[in-house]
């Protein structure tokens, strides 16, 4: 069982403020708790609803477990977890940069994106969504407890960059056409407004996906976009 | 100013029971409403909370707007749109199949990919989620007022198919060794569980994503999934 105060605890978490002030974050789902089970990251209390070999859970009822929730469908676990150190954000390495994205869905697909492309780093501007929101760590699917993310000044950050970067647009360089480097900076811009006008000036390069078809469709969602641009980088490092 | 039982009317619309029992369906947000507006899709109502030049809305307050929506922030503008007539489900073109996909935020977002990349037919299983639910619509910015979606008993549509089937597996050939012909069938499954056992046996080859990094990610969000290998085949049918 668990207390009331445990369970205030818990609900409080699932708001920035109260994660910022206790450094903890909740993970839910057996795979996506696994992963930072087993990453370097501190596990501060977890609940499950059954016993798991190798696991210190405390056990709840499944009624308890739909309190405690932040999901439609609740899992068998639930873990508070502690937000890591912060560590050096990287310069003049290969980075995504994120300008505002806002949607909690989008920045975990992207987490996952970068995991699977082996981008270990991610800057967002301050008012992009935060990374510790449980709907982040859920679409994440664990991949956030292998790539980093740092919340950084976007202008302040650029300005002591040396590498090229690149920014996405819906009018630019064909992406087919640009031969990216090992180290590089790639930066996709708000779900709405796309990269703002102070962060465009920062950008050598504007790139785009060319559309091959005679659609009246003007854009892709930010997750398609990263995935087709970061497959293509890929493709291309990987030929040479 | 609406009346509560167009109030309630709007509501009921959020279930999928009541668009069919009266085929309508909600469209929201001043750039989706437009490219329905200008599509062939019959238009029931509309309210906006401005007068917009040649659109017939009922003006309504901001606070009545906020009572209609079915967005988290309101836009300025809700139609109902009549449900397009069935058409006829197309047998040995090129489709994207669906089997079982269930979030509204990844059908909405295959939904515009198949604009982007010239797919004019999606097939779905029954189970997948209902493309005329407000938050496909939605998602799909406008893309599904010019993609046609059916719904179908899968096995069953398979069965009349004499074209390549490709189905999306975890395992597989590399989705780079595949060469697409012109007309093919290519499935992805649910977010969870894949492409289902039954569905399974009627697909000619399986294909999958190569990962080029070492990380222990091992798959991406369907979104993405369908975004990378809709480029490939775009790429090659571009290329030949």
């Amino acid at each position: 069982m668990i207390t009331n105060s445990e369970l205030k605890y818990i609900k409080k978490l699932g708001r920035k403020k109260y994660r910022n002030l206790h450094s903890h974050f909740i993970v839910e789902g057996e795979k996506v708790f696994k992963d930072f089970f087993e990453s370097n990251i501190q596990i501060f209390k977890s609940y499950s609803t059954k016993k798991v070999k190798g696991q210190k859970n405390i056990i709840v009822t499944d009624n308890c477990m739909k309190k405690m929730t932040f999901l439609k469908n609740p899992s068998n676990v639930l873990g508070i977890f502690s937000t890591p150190k912060e560590k050096i954000t990287p310069i003049n390495k290969k980075v995504l940069v994120l300008d505002d994205v806002s949607d909690p869905g989008n920045l975990g697909s992207i987490i996952r994106l970068c995991d699977w492309f082996g981008f270990k780093n991610i800057i967002c501007s301050k008012k992009t969504v935060d990374c510790y929101n449980p709907k982040v760590v859920q679409s994440s699917m664990g991949s956030l407890a292998r790539v980093n993310v740092f919340y950084e000044d976007l202008k302040c950050y650029l300005s002591k960059v040396s590498i090229p970067v690149y920014g996405t647009f819906l009018q630019g360089e064909s992406m087919n056409k640009v031969k990216f480097p090992n180290e590089f900076v790639l930066i996709f811009g708000n779900e709405s407004n796309g990269i703002s006008k102070s962060i465009s000036k920062l950008v050598n390069r504007k790139i785009t996906i060319p559309k091959k078809s005679k659609s009246l469709v003007d854009s892709l969602n930010i997750t398609s976009a990263t995935a087709i641009i970061m497959n293509e980088i890929s493709t291309q490092l990987f030929k040479s």
